[in-house]
């Protein structure tokens, strides 16, 4: 049958990431598309302890159904963490969820009516606009330079748009860009916020992955009225499979988000939480944070010194201080699903830069991932996709 | 700051179920208010095993991210566990979710615009009336008797409703009222639904937990144009920690319903869904099940036999033949809020039955549990509650 579909379903239902991912999880590929985390680097021996320890503990607890916002032990240990971040709070500013992605899912639905504007980077997380798109959002793409959103263009973009709900930003270490939001820009980007009285949702998965120059504060650390509602994940620190995330904000938003969670689905894996929660408090998590970021800086530094070799010249890549990602901008107008198709007959991909762009992409973009590849994947890789580059656009 | 909040957040922000659960969280107070599965059944050890099992031979995989539909050999499992039932299927038309309420969630948000009309049993389960809620449905209420959904008044809605999206239902030992709906009322249920167009939502909890009488067949067993999605959950055959559910509908759907699940939080927890499928594999579900049903029979006959003792006569009650929950009638104009807090002062608790009700509760209703409590707490429970009502209705 035909069934009768509210807005929030995409139209035509091509999912057009998930067959660029399919076709590059092919085993002869090198793919560089993916965003995951090094899975040999997975603390799994510390996690098995740590889930024994629940099981003889507190199985019973954390079997049973739980707290909408979250097993509270968690919360605080996050609530102490997030010093690191130059951010000040307790357990009731913040609230467990599934993920980052649910924390952008339930904060979307919890602001966008249709039609409504809110603003994104361009380009931004694909799925975050996936998203924002099943609300019905009208998406405004922000301009951004190598160090970030550019503040002239999000002041415009407010003066344009009285009428926007909120900023989704990640600041530091962008998906896709890899670029990282200086000190300066980030207390500007909070002025602004409360001068056109919007939100700010940032997004934060990255921001531990620091592998060369100075930490930054986060963005919700200048924040003095609660306008900003910072998202993190232990997706890319320790585990994505556990799928826990949080988000920080005043309690006052916590609860009606609590709500909203609730609705969604009544709470996070009790089990997963418990564990996390364990693993926090009997190892060393920065010390395995250490770990992961010496082993990306070498992925990294190596991507890029062959990139430098292979590549023509006239190509632009970032090369960041953290995170997952470096971009990549060839010059002239050069359609890089096209360039995609030929990399796959080289056996190695990307992911096109188009779904990362609100709107009207820049063609010549795509985005590699270095953090879930060996050092000889690399190599063999970014040489093969500077053959295919040179080849497609001589 | 005020936050500009869209019309999904409810207005006021008052969680009345919320205050109650609180309430009757209270140490002294004998509590037959919540829906939870009793923790000394969980198969903890088994449980346990059943991780270790997956840390040993597959940790890198359960702690990578995974495909949004679900990991495939527990879809495969789950499918093949659908006979039972009376529903022939394979892996293709299952997905996971992170529990029934997610289903209930993502579906609703891929059929209901803003206004959109949409038919439920009345009363009905409380918390997909909040998800309903969230979406602005236009929720109308369709009259039960002692056996489940009329179908004569589910005609009538259908006439008077032909904009409706879709019935959801919980045909089976039905929450708040135990009640469950006889085969031929299934078979004329997907009859209308084919007939005036809509989709049923068939929510199934607890089909599985039948301790009495002789098994129906899901109502999705009868659809045979992909008109039934079937919802279902380990949270009381197993455990709701780990919070893992699962649709059953067409490979149509699932596509489109993966791309949803996929915006809301990527997958569900992964190390959660292969130590489900592992369990399943090592250990005997169904002895387990057996083991539940048998406590929660003496406990439901145990809970009757003190409310034929205690409660006045005039009083009504189910008796259903498995599940969780039994309802109670009181005739006359009763505030079983008011009730509630009279109850509180004797120090036992239940659920007041307005908040199960779209619209205009009938008055003088409340729900109690009989899963989550000792034999010699529902003895002492039921007495102190006949005692409050008989004051109260004196």
């Amino acid at each position: 049958m035909e069934y009768n579909y509210s807005k929030a379903v995409p139209q035509g239902g091509v999912d057009t990431v998930g067959e660029i991912l399919k076709v590059a999880a092919s085993p002869n590929v090198i793919s560089f598309a993916g965003g995951l985390p090094a899975p040999e680097l997975f603390p799994t021996s510390q996690l098995q302890q740590a889930t024994d320890r629940v099981y003889q503990t507190s199985a019973e607890s954390a079997l049973q159904y739980s707290n909408s916002n979250g097993f509270r032990r968690l919360r605080e240990i996050l609530a102490q963490r997030m010093a690191r971040r130059g951010v000040s709070c307790d357990a009731d500013n913040i609230a467990i969820t599934t993920g980052s992605q649910q924390s952008i899912d339930l904060i979307s639905k919890m602001f966008i009516n249709r039609g409504d504007t809110i603003l994104v980077e361009k380009p931004t997380y694909m799925s975050a606009l996936d998203v924002f798109n099943t609300y019905g959002a009208n998406i405004v793409g922000v301009e951004m330079d190598d160090e970030g959103l550019r503040m002239d263009a999000l002041e415009q973009a407010l003066k344009n748009h009285p009428e926007a709900k909120f900023l989704y930003t990640v600041p530091t270490f962008q998906n896709p860009t890899g670029r990282t939001l200086p000190v300066d820009r980030r207390q500007r980007m909070v002025e602004l916020a409360r001068q056109y009285d919007i939100v700010i949702i940032e997004d934060d998965p990255y921001g531990q992955l620091r592998f060369a120059g100075d930490p930054v504060p986060a963005v919700k650390s200048f924040d003095s009225d609660g306008r900003v509602f910072y998202l993190s994940t232990f997706s890319k620190t320790l585990t994505p499979g556990l799928r826990t995330g949080w988000v920080v904000a005043d309690p006052a938003f916590i609860k009606h988000f609590t709500v909203i969670k609730q609705s969604a689905d009544l709470h996070t894996d009790n089990v997963a939480q418990q564990v996390i929660a364990e693993f926090l408090a009997d190892f060393n998590i920065d010390e395995h944070i250490a770990k992961i970021r010496q082993v990306y800086r070498q992925r990294e530094q190596l991507m890029i010194e062959q990139i430098q070799k292979h590549f023509p010249t006239g190509v632009k890549y970032t090369n960041p201080d953290g995170g997952l990602f470096i971009w990549v901008e060839i010059p002239g107008n050069i359609n890089t699903q096209d360039l995609f198709d030929q990399c796959i007959k080289n056996n190695v991909a990307f992911v096109p830069g188009e779904p990362f762009y609100p709107g009207e992409p820049e063609s010549g973009t795509f985005r590699l991932n270095f953090s879930n590849m060996s050092e000889e994947k690399i190599k063999d890789g970014i040489q093969r996709l500077g053959k295919a580059i040179t080849e497609f656009t001589n």
